[in-house]
């Protein structure tokens, strides 16, 4: 059933580099070479300039066959379920995720105003000088490579957010599966070229390339043909692939989505009012998926009062009975338990339920600490990939506002209050903006939502780049960029910037938003 | 009247690094220290977090009324003049742009729609999940440093277009002013200076920084307050900053516009139709300001035959007759000489006008080759800044497609030809679009409009940032990010997402672009 190859522009080819296996040994999967990246490069190259004119119709047609495709394959949660650990009833949900993704690009796509079509008519009698017709609308920027993600074998993966996107845009994928999921990302992929030979969309628009090697991940970096790159995952390997991008001879965007802590602040009058309840909720959001998210709240911080005395104590109640859970793959746990290591080392052992010595579990873990001493120690603010989560005092709103301050980027941070706490803390929540990507009022911010409105990134070192966004609407414009035509005969013109407006989109028409023609 | 001194949110302040002065020697200027560096970034930061939070309407009233003090201070335009040799009615018309610039981002901010402000509603019965209210849109990213460009003193300088587009989006400014221009440099400050103190505006939210030295540029990227980056000049330049930005524990976006060969492809029946008129204009575009924009055509590309033999002798002809006219300033014209001198040794003696002894005067330059020569050494595809143009003699359609595929990235691309032409070459036009950020059907590149239309950037080397133009309306996107709030109560969130929509800006609610609020 599984090939175990390299699969460039649709077909399977051979690799003498080696082969790797995951958890499950599904398939031993050959490692792609250097040879491999330009062969996939090169047709994403020659596809481009087919792809990117593939009307927009058909290319949201290609997007929903995907996403029937992704329906139709059963084996995919299965090879997951295998290589992950994940809950079966999770990788269904992420199925549906994945499908409902590519299908949100779908109509994104056929509806059009986020191409920023803007035209500014000809006034051939202006003085002192004539106006030219002018018009302007984004375009793909080129052949994209994509970095699968451990955490998503399904929607951050071969098929996920990233891939959707940046065919969603007109550009050519290449993927580099994650190592930890290979057979998942090889059937994802089956997916996609099932899609392509469906019509309408030249074969090099995607291929799928299996490694577990940093060299081969930074020669899809450093290809002359790549013109921008998704990754979603730590902040060491996010980092070193925006290093080798920007100091390419021509340095293309690098969108590395590299998690945060996620900070939770709990203000005094939502304590008082639903104290207990906001630590279940806390809870369940630092252990949920075993902690394996990039929005897993790892710090929470609060006012040090006998509320959050009470607070905390529920807090070790509940970690103390927490389940354990098997992550990913054993590295991650390896990186899980060291960082637990590295807290109880700085602040004292926390708290966690006794051990159950099943091979692969991880145990979550709740510590504490003053704003003081978190702030000493910049380490404390850095992510523990995992279920823990680090609870700190201060000693007044002024010291919360100082911790908010000292945080680096996060991709969100969450406020437990009531209308009159948000009044109060107006400044920690200005302070909050300008340190974050989404703000939560009263929630978690595990569970992120597919939509026009949803931000999924943040300042750095949450991203490479915080003016993008990785999941929702807006993450197709990550692989764009403008073009102006400038006194073009009008049939000469792409159909979205011709008179007559013939796909009724969405334009900004010497200034007025409108959707007709002329 | 000057007080050559570095212009920190508003106050002038001493420094004991030395001295230096520019063309015409107007007074000495204090060359800023690294503590400067500091101070200004110190009171950009420190003024962030109100400047922000400044009203709309207030924002857009101090752009037009840094507009108004532009316009009343002639001692500008005479300063600039001397300055930078370029004539009182170019200067007069540059003060005319960049008071047009600073209005239409006033217009822009009270319009609204460029925030695109997003609002998914909640749907609290939503199965298998609750959907939350979810809210974006673009927030100003924090303090910008602007570098001034040399060949456009007003207009790409202090108060030009890079300071009015992220004072509208809401950061605060420090301008390093180019050393070639700075009285006009600091009368623009004051200028901007007294739209502050007219209020609404916190001081820290402008400085202006002089300096002759790289190492002071670097310093200010390098500051941790500093946020972004525009810069308009050298490819060399732009990439050293390019540089020290990528290299920072936190990597900003650096927008440097560095320039491009624009070239122009002759087709064959326009040389037919209207051959001597093309090379009228061309020799005029190639001349205009003594060749000193970024848009200048470097490269002119022909299929030969008769006619193009005919458009070269009519090109010669004018480049005879042509006059001189002095550079901006001393380096500038040696570095224009030192590319005059590369062409000629790779490929002959040009066509030039006789001497005519003026000190810093240039001479335009004509040079002609073959397309295999011209693809067979890179550098006769780089920059000559100056009125120099090289024509490309191609042996068919087919080597013109070789010759555009061979060209870096550009500003700009323009083809001369019939709708017939049009027809035949569209693979030349579609290789064209992903090579240039504008391309002008029967025109010419220079005189760019400022419009929303306007695409000013394209793929390196022409930018280090494809995505982004420092021309019109768009150019205010380089300076924000999306930030999005959920489940925040309305009377919360800033009034461009309250459910009243209380300015009545555009907005996608729920997947509809509407106006209205509930």
């Amino acid at each position: 059933m599984l090939t175990g190859k390299n699969l460039i522009a649709g077909e399977p080819v051979d690799s003498t580099d080696g082969c790797f296996s995951a958890r499950g040994a599904l398939a031993q999967f050959e490692e792609a070479s250097a040879g491999h990246v330009d062969r996939a490069l090169d047709a994403s190259e020659h596809a481009f300039h087919d792809y990117r004119r593939v009307p927009a119709l058909a290319r949201a047609r290609f997007l929903d066959r995907i996403a029937e495709a992704i329906e139709r394959r059963d084996d995919l949660v299965e090879a997951a379920h295998v290589e992950t650990s994940l809950p079966l009833d999770r990788l269904n949900g992420e199925r549906a995720r994945t499908v409902a993704q590519l299908r949100m690009f779908a109509s994104l796509v056929r509806e059009g105003s986020w191409l920023d079509a803007r035209v500014d008519r000809a006034i051939p009698d202006r003085k002192p000088l004539p106006k030219a017709d002018i018009r302007r609308m984004l375009i793909p920027i080129g052949p994209v490579a994509v970095f699968g993600a451990s955490n998503f074998p399904l929607a951050f993966s071969v098929a996920g957010g990233d891939t959707a996107s940046a065919l969603a845009a007109g550009c050519p994928v290449v993927v580099k599966a994650h190592p930890a999921h290979p057979a998942t990302s090889e059937l994802a992929a089956r997916a996609i070229i099932e899609a392509v030979e469906a019509g309408d969309v030249p074969r090099g628009s995607f291929s799928l390339l299996q490694s577990s090697r940093n060299e081969i991940a930074a020669a899809l970096v450093r290809h002359p043909s790549t013109k921008a790159v998704g990754f979603t995952g730590s902040l060491r390997a996010g980092r070193a692939l925006f290093d080798v991008a920007a100091r390419r001879p021509d340095p293309i965007p690098v969108y590395a989505e590299m998690g945060s802590v996620n900070p939770i602040f709990v203000l005094p009058r939502a304590l008082i009012e639903r104290g207990d309840a906001i630590a279940e909720g806390l809870k369940a959001s630092v252990t949920l998926g075993v902690g394996q998210f990039c929005t897993n709240p790892g710090v929470t911080i609060g006012i040090d009062d006998d509320r959050l005395v009470q607070f905390v104590g529920r807090m070790e109640g509940l970690f103390r009975e927490a389940g354990s859970g098997t992550m990913l793959y054993p590295a991650i746990l390896q990186s899980y338990e060291a960082g637990v290591q590295r807290l109880s080392a700085m602040i004292g052992t926390g708290v966690r339920p006794a051990s159950d010595d099943v091979e692969f579990r991880a145990r979550p873990a709740m510590f504490q600490t003053d704003a003081r001493t978190f702030m000493r120690h910049r380490e404390l603010g850095e992510e523990v990939f995992g279920p823990s989560t680090l609870v700190v005092r201060c000693g007044s709103r002024e010291e919360m506002e100082g911790v908010a301050r000292h945080l680096e980027g996060q991709l969100t941070a969450t406020i437990h209050g009531t209308p009159e706490d948000l009044a109060e803390y107006a400044r920690l929540i200005s302070i909050l903006e300008s340190k974050a990507g989404r703000l939560i009022f009263n929630g978690f911010p595990t569970g992120v939502e597919v939509c026009a409105s949803m931000q999924h990134g943040g300042p750095y070192p949450a991203t490479t780049d915080s003016r993008s966004t990785s999941v929702g609407t807006a993450a197709i414009l990550r692989f764009v960029r403008p073009v102006a035509f400038q006194n073009f005969p009008s049939a000469s013109l792409p159909e979205e910037l011709q008179d007559a407006n013939p796909r009724g989109i969405w334009r900004m028409v010497d200034g007025e938003l409108t959707r007709s023609g002329w």
